[in-house]
């Protein structure tokens, strides 16, 4: 892969916005890779994203904020733009149970997600063996007591690394609005359920009590509202009445990671757009 | 097919059930075409679907019910048995949109669906044309007066026919308690969401506005709890932030017919148990 | 929905051609409402469909080949351009069996495809009943003689109607390399596998003797080669040692028609482009 | 979960089968947790798996065989017992792609996997780090060189360690028809295509070329034919023109490891029966 940036738009929908922006970047020699656009017609907004070959583009940075405030000005952009090759620093939090955490250190092993992993955060001791093989510095920091002190250890160690992205991996702790506030659109996590269906604790157990035919995951961004979040990614399996409320689990296993590993994937790919507690997902 | 009989059971479980049943059976002749069995381990309750062809049996359907007695009383069987050549009544309620009405007359039609159909019910003119160009007689009856009235002249079509299973298809109006008591587990209804999520109206509407990445439907019994009842298949497909409302609609289509009718299919063919709201399919 | 126009383009790769039609369509007024875009990067090719609103377009069809000419030219482009106020014209051919023809003609009649369809072409009698429903005049052409006098008959009637494209919904004759020819890229088929699994005849038999775990369906255009031109769309269903030849072909009846009714109004709303034997679709 | 015993059984179908099995098994005392049974109408072929408690079971594994000799001879059945406490011996063969390789293990450390994995053996020295990390001896047999010399040193290491089951998690190597026949029925492999199609090898280069729309994987019995035998399990997931080959590979990747998980669950709880180059799988 040729190195490259992505710029992500949203604004007010209105003519000429296409033309502008596609003007812009070949004015400055870029070579578009790929280019995607929405509009939300009730909302009268519109979306973009456009990555580019930044090979013969003549803007840094620097001088590409300099260059484009102009043109995202007059259209009332709101707008980010990432090189492929800056890493973001992600924070893993996890519990006890580790395969969701297993599968994001694997990708990232194997180069599907474009992050740098400085730390993983966790209430207890279970996933440190796997960490170390991972050789990822790994941190308990127990959550049987003060949320406020648990929280504050969590956040120096976030902003010591510099945390772009905050991945709660059946991360089992509400945290606090102030926690949520400080990184807002920028916690994911994975709730094991189809929601808006089963919201909250237990849900493989309120599943099987209602005896849905198909058990879900869904991965999401964190707002103060429990499992209220702008959804990035859902799938669902089927299950029978053969299954007990432990194969809903086995099942969902499957589920969890992958909806949460795609999740971080298209944020790190800054893939996502979002508003209005929805997402747009350019894929 | 050969002639089949099919015997559905619940019951306490203990051991010698199969036993019992898989001698009775052998002993008066039957050849077992399909069997299948399933314990509820929490509620302590066993369940069978057995069928088999009757071509060597030697009962007859009285026959069976004053030889099967002793063993049934035994095990404190709740039991039906059903002989495939002994079509059922079905009638259908439909509102405006014909889409499951037309797949159910086609299924019919082309001889999947085992019942015969003496009666389609409607609150709107619509689905006459089609109604009789399958040859089925179209009742038209308005729902915009009182509702007591209104059920009172349904009642009495659907006694008259001896209809034996009530088919919703997209039924837009609210059955009472005192109609749904008289056809308990007898009225198979389609929603248009992957319950128990977006329950009650307009659901596509609902799952537009949370920003969902599935839109599912759920084929249930009617109780007198709208959108609680048994839920008998379920089933999902994928959106994005491109679909509209409109869209939700025209993809839902596929998935509520396709739920509704798998639902009439096993109910026709005794594949369906239920209990404690819950259904056991046996596929 | 708007009136609107679509341009389909594909052309050697290079910079500046979003620029240049994004820039083209601003200056006469055009207010883009879905533009996508893919780059082959091993064929060096640029895909592109745009869509905008006419209400303010200042060009009509006419106008826009003499105003688009430069510009297409420069990049060596290949176009078509699609007004939604015209209406293409469909012909479905069909045999005996008539679940595609039905969802055909019932999404055609609620508003879900936007064309004419001004003939049914069968070589069987079975399907005439349904048309004359549907209110569409049936051709009853056998095809049990010469191929040539046969399909000299048919293309007479598809050159009177001026057809634009030609629906097999499960028509079981092999037309002519002649004959695709003529209708090359405008002829779609349903094949009732998973291509390129199970080409060629009776594919659900061949399917149940591999013992595969699920069964398919596919939609493409038709090449003069069998079961081998551009894939549109595919889809599966899960099935089981439960399931029969039988089951398997009502269980496929599902994807069949699914997967061709998909394909035909992707088409009708020019979505797909094709070239190498593929095809991109842009949903 | 209770100690429990399996019973797998084919034989030719005829009446009476399933009362003698259920009587005998009732006579010792035999609490039937789960039956399933399955006739091939075709073949005229019984197949049946009974799952029960041992709990009050008055038969261990040499009385059973005693017992049960005429009642099996009298049905010239096909049989084998399992009982859960006896857990059998897994080799997993990988090369150097670890995702399967990486699940298999974490699924047994959960415990979702009833087996013990005394080896792996590798022709590739990669994976020797993560079979360090979950304690199980890497044995790197080089496969570069004389086929029969390789497969000689496999084969001691798996007969000293009584291997039941072999699973090929992405083992890049052919085995010869005497290695396949040493362990008939007991090499497990995963096929990185949606067979029949793609069967040998690139298959994600084979479907990119194709244009395929979904992508498959598919585990298998290894039979001396490459990519032939009775398929156990099978999944797709949906691609579209954005995808490239290295896409391709990275969804299939969870194709893999999921219909490979599955077969091996299968395989060692005892579901799977297999015959003409099918199985029947008892979920």
């Amino acid at each position: 892969m040729p190195d490259s940036a992505v710029l992500l738009i949203h604004c007010p929908d209105q003519k000429g916005i296409v033309a502008g922006i596609s003007g812009f970047l070949y004015a400055h020699g870029a070579n578009i890779l790929h280019a995607d656009q929405h509009q939300d017609h009730d909302l009268g907004l519109f979306f973009m994203r456009v990555e580019w070959d930044v090979k013969d583009f003549d803007l840094d940075e620097a001088a590409f904020h300099e260059a484009f405030r102009a043109l995202a000005g007059g259209f009332r952009m709101q707008w980010k733009l990432a090189y492929s090759k800056a890493r973001p620093a992600v924070a893993i939090f996890v519990s006890q149970q580790q395969h969701c955490l297993l599968d994001l250190l694997y990708r990232h092993r194997i180069g599907d997600l474009p992050c740098r992993v400085p730390l993983i955060i966790s209430n207890h001791p279970a996933a440190r063996e796997l960490s170390t093989f991972y050789e990822i510095p790994y941190h308990h920091i127990a959550a049987d007591g003060n949320r406020a002190e648990t929280e504050a250890a969590q956040l120096a160690l976030l902003q010591e690394h510099h945390v772009d992205l905050i991945v709660l991996a059946r991360y089992m702790q509400v945290l606090s609005p102030g926690f949520v506030e400080r990184y807002r659109q920028r916690i994911i996590n994975v709730h094991h359920s189809f929601l808006p269906a089963f919201s909250g604790a237990r849900p493989y157990q309120a599943a099987y009590h209602r005896g849905v035919k198909l058990i879900g995951a869904t991965s999401h961004y964190v707002t103060e509202v429990l499992d209220d979040g702008p959804i990035i990614e859902q799938d669902v399996v089927r299950i029978s009445h053969r299954d007990q409320v432990g194969d809903l689990v086995q099942k969902g296993r499957e589920l969890e990671r992958v909806v949460l590993c795609r999740a971080v994937q298209w944020h790190l790919e800054n893939r996502i757009l979002h508003f209005a507690g929805k997402t747009v997902v350019f894929d």
